[in-house]
């Protein structure tokens, strides 16, 4: 071991949460946080510290270790976080490092590893607290305190009907409430809220938040018990399908660590998304030329086609906006679809009217000498805007009805096809009106 | 008492969980909400259902009631969930419930009421267990017996110097674990994590969430502790603040209900951020009839705007997104700021690079008699996106480094300030390059 500089660095490590190291490490530089990790990774801390890591990082820091090494650590941490740990690994070095392991930490391992990553039972922890429904409260409080410190949150206790049935629940302190001798089954809460290991992780959060819960049991097909999913885990699920929501939006890809990329990464990541648009504007000036007599006659037209497209590029990203956020937290209800549609398109309707009229009088008022002209660019705002608004909404949801996730395809798609929609449209009118 | 059909009613909505009847609720025609609400607010669920329900249907639904009735209703909320409740009605009749309340209950609203709505204050439960640091085991577990049936959950004990001065914590497992003549002070956990009334609500929901506890106590100047805020509390702060965030970045305002809304309200929320587009594309307008010379020499010319202003618009809105959610969740470090923005830069050099030259052949190839046009086009497209990611980054850093919301300017201003920019370069280059 060495001393002085890392000596202190030691001690300051060893007293900081391993949540805030992990916020202090994602902002070193490259040097430096070889230098910390090389501190961490002899202490009994680095089990948490990676857990509390970004992704990207800890794929970075564990791939320079020896197989060994992880394992030995892998199996000191919560046997939920080995696997997202696990996970996230190159296939090759994960299962190098499985070999590693002692059986029973690695059978584990193993049995989680079964689950999708994000179901209630990739989510799982197996360390929970459950007691046989025959037990005494007594018994109970006895068999608590034998216990060892676990590394889950204890505070409800899963009451079992034979080894492991789930057949109620009971919080800690409802069990002080009741006298030692009263059988478990008489004072349990025989409704207990559950979850399928393979309920979808949004599921799961959806239920912990609907009913303020601090845990929900995962159960298997035969209504066995066989794990729990923690609030704390939830906050995550939460926060990361956020994120991942908004950068889908923004055309991004989804993944998460973005800000940790390399220049090189992060434009790849983007490149994709942009060529949605770059097809659209391709498009838009193939469409666009091929109204070029026209445009010759009258090269003020010219003139107002971002505002086309851009008035009906903003509505189209609120309402798709609207109803895309309105899926993931529940509040749009598929049964009404064509209602929110209809709305939308009303929205699209109220709005679209006052804006053409706005800028129909700028056109009008800047080109007396073409009085059409403000109806033409009116008209096509308005047209835009209604057309925008419907799709915008209308695009989500026929995803969702096909069970794909809405936040992918909406933002670039949405936008660059009502750009295309509102060129074509301002044209066609163009020629109708002004009889070009 | 009705019978009947509502007497059906009665009993399954005395069935389902409150939470899962607000969800129902919500998607209720308005009639069947009339006829439900009758039924609920004669039972003793409709305080909880009240405080899952959406501000906006409470309103309604509560402004039609007696505020004697209401205050009786609210008097048997958790004090926190009253609060909000009264928060969320207006000023008059709040305070008229206010008064129908018995002094006890009202004095401790009134005293929650103080603090901002956003704040720990605002957020925190009255309702909490805490014992002197010399009690002991055993009669810690007594006090806990005694106390009756309470509204929060109950999983950390605060332990208290004094009568109020917090100085540790400790769980009821960990209570559990010790002999009954221990002096809580000797076994509790004297480094407890605790925010302070005014602490907003966005860095509590951090602070839970980095350090995955179910409940923090909120403590006043003197370290009195007053409140704890749960983790169930924290779960909705982060989902609504997503929400908004998501609201505010596609120009919606912030409002949450917005699905709740109807069309005319909807389109006013709404009108005002489109504004900001249609200005925009108003004065984009005057600039291109600026260039009418140009463009009359050279009608090519319009078929690529829609390109120019569309990739630099789309990636805008990518870095602004990557760094308005990294803001967010706090990856974005201020005190690198500049890091960040130059590589975005390098990002929108790369890509817009890559994206010039595309669509720098496209026009080659279909305008082949004005050869120069392909390199104007390319040209302008890779500033544009230069242009683009970089202030999409710079705006929201800005923002955020005067103490604004990022998410509240960044959508429509970002994107209609690309626009402007995207245009004003593209035929300053067409000018330079084509002479016209």
């Amino acid at each position: 071991k060495r001393r002085g500089a890392s000596g202190h660095l030691l001690k300051l490590i060893s007293k900081t949460h391993p949540a805030d190291m992990a916020w202090v490490f994602r902002h070193l530089k490259e040097d430096e946080r070889t230098a910390v990790f090389d501190i961490i990774v002899h202490t009994d801390y680095v089990g948490e510290f990676l857990s509390e890591l970004d992704d990207t990082l800890v794929v970075e820091l564990v791939t320079g270790l020896e197989a060994q090494y992880v394992a030995n650590v892998i199996s000191k941490m919560a046997s939920d976080d080995a696997v997202d740990l696990l996970e996230i690994l190159p296939e090759e070095l994960a299962s190098s490092i499985r070999e590693h392991m002692a059986k029973k930490d690695r059978e584990e391992v193993e049995e989680l590893l079964q689950y999708h990553p994000e179901s209630a039972g990739g989510l799982m922890s197996p360390d929970f607290m459950c007691l046989d429904e025959e037990l005494t409260v007594g018994d109970a409080i006895n068999s608590i305190q034998k216990r060892s410190q676990e590394k889950e949150m204890v505070f409800y206790l899963y009451i079992t009907h034979g080894e492991t049935h789930l057949s109620g629940v009971l919080s800690l302190r409802e069990l002080l409430m009741h006298p030692s001798d009263e059988l478990l089954e008489n004072i349990m809460n025989p409704h207990v809220i559950s979850v399928n290991t393979d309920t979808d992780q949004g599921e799961v959060a959806h239920v912990v938040s609907q009913y303020n819960i601090l845990a929900v049991p995962v159960v298997d097909t035969n209504y066995n018990l066989v794990g729990i999913v923690t609030v704390d885990d939830i906050i995550d699920v939460i926060r990361e399908e956020a994120t991942e929501d908004f950068l889908q939006m923004a055309g991004v890809g989804k993944d998460r660590d973005i800000l940790l990329k390399s220049t090189k990464e992060n434009a790849m990541i983007r490149a994709p998304w942009l060529f949605a648009s770059w097809i659209g504007g391709v498009v838009s000036s193939f469409i666009i030329a091929g109204f070029s007599e026209e445009l010759s006659h009258l090269i003020a037209l010219a003139a107002f086609i971002p505002v086309v497209t851009g008035m009906g590029g903003n509505i189209a990203t609120q309402s798709s906006t609207i109803v895309v956020r309105g899926i993931a937290t529940g509040r749009v209800n598929m049964s009404e679809a064509y209602k929110l549609v209809f709305r939308e398109m009303q929205v699209g309707l109220i709005l679209g009217l006052a804006y053409g009229v706005f800028v129909g009088i700028v056109a009008f008022l800047g080109y007396s000498d073409t009085a059409l002209l403000g109806v033409v660019v009116g008209l096509s705002v308005f047209i835009s805007m209604v057309m925008a608004a419907t799709l915008g909404t209308l695009i989500p949801l026929i995803l969702k009805r096909f069970d794909v996730d809405a936040a992918v395809a909406t933002g670039p798609f949405v936008t660059t096809s009502i750009d295309l929609l509102g060129v074509v449209s301002y044209f066609f009118i163009a020629k109708l009106f002004l009889g070009l």
